[in-house]
């Protein structure tokens, strides 16, 4: 049997001070306020984390200094998506000597595959990853999407223990939950988007990989636990607030990963980090931020309210 | 205020002998059919009806004699998408002097529109329709993608009560419920595909316009019970069921419509119509209408014991 | 042997008082202008005439009003492009019955087909219409593309005797060239963007459906003699010009159809046309209209030192 | 000014034992292959090269061994294309040490960029690079496109010399040339489809960067003098085998990468290198390498009348 994981992972910024230069000191504020607000785990290096951006050199410093600092608190997930195996591979053998707990990976990126190159990739990586492997779906920047037939095939794989979607196919997610959760009760199946954590744990998802929760982790946390609880009043009052988050944050730049600079530039203004993106990326403009000032204090309005 | 819609909808398929030959046999049988399966409402000529495949003359007749034939029973929507206006104008009137209860409207889909264009676009609809209109989003047929904010300025138009959402975005769904339906609590939200029905009523959705109630209408208008009556049990039942419903006959063949073809397929299978698609569709191949026969069987096995 | 059609084709905008009024002066201004401009054909409401977008009513009006006017001076060619095969082939036997030469047919728009759908398609329209038919391949607008193969095995019927190909795919043009033309010399190739007249003809194209050619007919009808006669120096006179049409009047407004609000902005600004667009299209805004004007000086001096 | 380079360039597959081993001895077979058949320069680890499967160690190794064993014949092109930067810059250190010519690098491809963001990023690749450097766009992989308008501002870097188009979209490139190459004659514009190269080069394309030279790089360089000489015949016979290989060895396959699956396959049969790719690529199935076994037949024998 595999351990079923249930709860809120955040798929961790990364804090920098240029694209050279990690932020220690931001990751580990970022840390206390992520275990504090109750996560279940943190995710390092996802999209969330301009993962594929960082050097490898500060990819490993980055699981080094996590590892040691979250000091066995919550599990490190470790993202590994690359369009190199020998690279990937190599990154999950240090993250385990370092003591992360799961290895994620979403499907190489630059040649397109198909699905039984898919099947043949991730059993690869799950024979020889001596972490448990989750597998990451986001058609959005990798642009091939897992067919469920092929999730399928890899759930029976004993070290593939879990998926994270972030297509915000809501038809796949239940096809998922109807095909592959159906037929292996223990395969975790983890939501990508925030605003369908509720929607998906309708019927049966196991939790989020939400970004929000580097903002706001006690929202997330107490959300999960309200769904669990079935408490729909506090659901409906929380969920709000995430919608909030989506539109107020996330939706006020207009690049394709309007998401990401509105949420580096809404913890830059709570204090976290610095306000700086991993280049290529720029950050948002000075017209963004001053928006997302105004909207944040509208946003923590509601949640003292609430929480 | 506006007269909120909540149940299920039938986007009911179109019966032919050909494509210039309407079934008017299938089309009876498969509305009492539908009206004893506990529907609360058929909706004629959209993308499951192949409506825009349909000759004028043929669309006429079809909204002539479902009207009379259905003569109160159940609301009848009409859909007249088109990438005309006038035609559609035409076709809207019409369906006022037959009787029928509300207009439906895709946008245009040929030429790409500003979401501008669009606001602009369902405006001159609801300004000259006297039926009650509702927005079909439905991106993969027209390319295109109603923005909230589109919908949003749109809910506040006294004639447009309503919207259904076949996008298959679950972010999108929500919030549409976040912005547009907690600004205006009259205005209904559908959901289009089958499979997402329970998830987008956990927040707030008004019900479905399913595709699959052509077939088994029954277990569409249990579910919007079970929902309703927030029966976990029964919900967790019957939506096992239309899981097995998009797995077993939606996709067994392979085209982009292959929902449309399997669904044909099934009805032609249990005696409703005739197996003819319009042309320029072709009907699934043997080997499809073979698997989907042994696939009914189960299908059929499980509902026993669910209703 | 098939008849083989070598030259410029206009596809015609559509003048317009208002979406249900046939600005009838402008179109024979418009007619008039083109045949002196020196262009060998004329192309009734394909995307560039907003054809789907108009009424039944105002296409039989256009195809009427345009082949008595025309009287033979130049062939026209009908576009019957519909989702319905039925109102298509009625719109095909009017067309005969005024008097046009050609019949033009893209792809059916909503539902997405197979590639044995399209041969299907056209092969059953060219069974059924009596006037030489023309395939029209515009991916953009249908979001389906014809393979080579598909266009090949249709290159084999009689009644078909050309096609039109505005995918913009330089491969997809060549591969053509290689696999149909190839095996069929007396079928018709032209290229739909003006801006790859002069490349695609380089390889054996025979001319051109170009949007251009309604706005600076002599531009294109030279440009075509200039190919023709292998003069390099005349061929690049005029090839930057056509690409200062793309530039400075296609690329000016920044909608989809930018190219096509461009074009009936330059129009109207040189007094062919009202500035109306076919509903649900909009009219470019008035920055748009200034820059346009501004642009055609410049333009249209150059077209005084070439020609 | 900056230094017009015009010719054909060879995007060399890359010979492999296995996805952790180069096939050293396959490496300088192809070498000498392709400076035999009169290429004007070689090109590592671009798409065809499957450049960003390889791991780090390997690209070095790759690097180093050609630089030496070309030992100045031709000139080397490296690609550095990767997600992130400090991967990217370090290559290019090192290909400068090891003695290649010049840099060239596609768009970061994982996290969506905007025009500026790839205006920024190749102006930090041409400030810290001391090799010349080329812009490669190619949408089909990166899923980004640059603009004509970013194209330009960067042609104006003393440092970014010319680019490589393989968008195959025929517009764009006659854009390019109309715009960029007309404000910067000293700009190199490269296409990328073998299919393209004479029609591109019919407006002022440069010359091309074609997998087909792999193959058969006679084939190409002949046809470059062909065009530079404008020998109509010649290059007619000489197309029609490009387009041969392009049916025949690049369509085989059926995966989205066809034409690199077919041309290692084609490469294999004739005794260069392993069958071998680079996981997550599988190489193709049998009946492939039997079909392109039996059209390379044809395709030699045109080869052997034409050169």
């Amino acid at each position: 049997m595999k351990q079923l994981f249930e709860g809120i992972i955040t798929p961790m910024i990364t804090p920098l001070i240029d694209r050279m230069t990690l932020d220690v000191e931001g990751q580990k504020k970022m840390l206390d306020h992520l275990i504090n607000g109750g996560v279940s785990g943190v995710f390092l290096m996802g999209t969330t984390g301009e993962g594929p951006s960082l050097s490898y050199r500060m990819r490993r410093q980055l699981i080094k200094l996590t590892c040691d600092y979250v000091a066995g608190r919550v599990p490190v997930f470790v993202s590994i998506t690359d369009t190199c195996i020998e690279e990937a591979l190599d990154l999950a053998k240090y993250s385990k000597e370092c003591g992360a707990s799961y290895i994620v990976s979403a499907l190489p990126y630059y040649l397109g595959l198909t699905q039984d190159e898919m099947v043949k990739f991730f059993t690869t990586l799950a024979d020889n990853i001596e972490l448990p492997l989750f597998l990451y779906n986001i058609p959005s920047q990798t642009k091939l999407m897992m067919s469920v037939q092929t999730v399928k095939k890899l759930a029976a794989h004993p070290n593939i223990i879990g998926m994270k979607d972030s297509s915000g196919n809501g038809t796949y997610f239940n096809t998922l939950l109807a095909e592959v959760k159906a037929a292996y009760p223990d395969f975790t199946i983890l939501v990508g988007p925030d605003e369908m954590l509720v929607s998906t744990m309708a019927l049966g998802g196991n939790g989020g990989v939400n970004s929000g929760s580097n903002l706001f982790p006690r929202l997330f946390s107490e959300l999960f636990k309200a769904i669990k609880a079935d408490d729909k009043a506090r659901i409906a009052k929380l969920q709000k607030i995430v919608m909030k988050v989506s539109t107020d944050v996330y939706s006020v730049d207009t690049s394709s990963v309007s998401f990401l600079k509105g949420l580096k530039a809404a913890l830059y203004l709570e204090g976290f980090i610095t306000d700086a993106m991993c280049e290529p990326l720029v950050k948002a403009d000075d017209a963004v931020f001053a928006t997302i000032k105004k909207n944040l204090v509208g946003i923590k309005q509601l949640l003292k309210e609430a929480i």
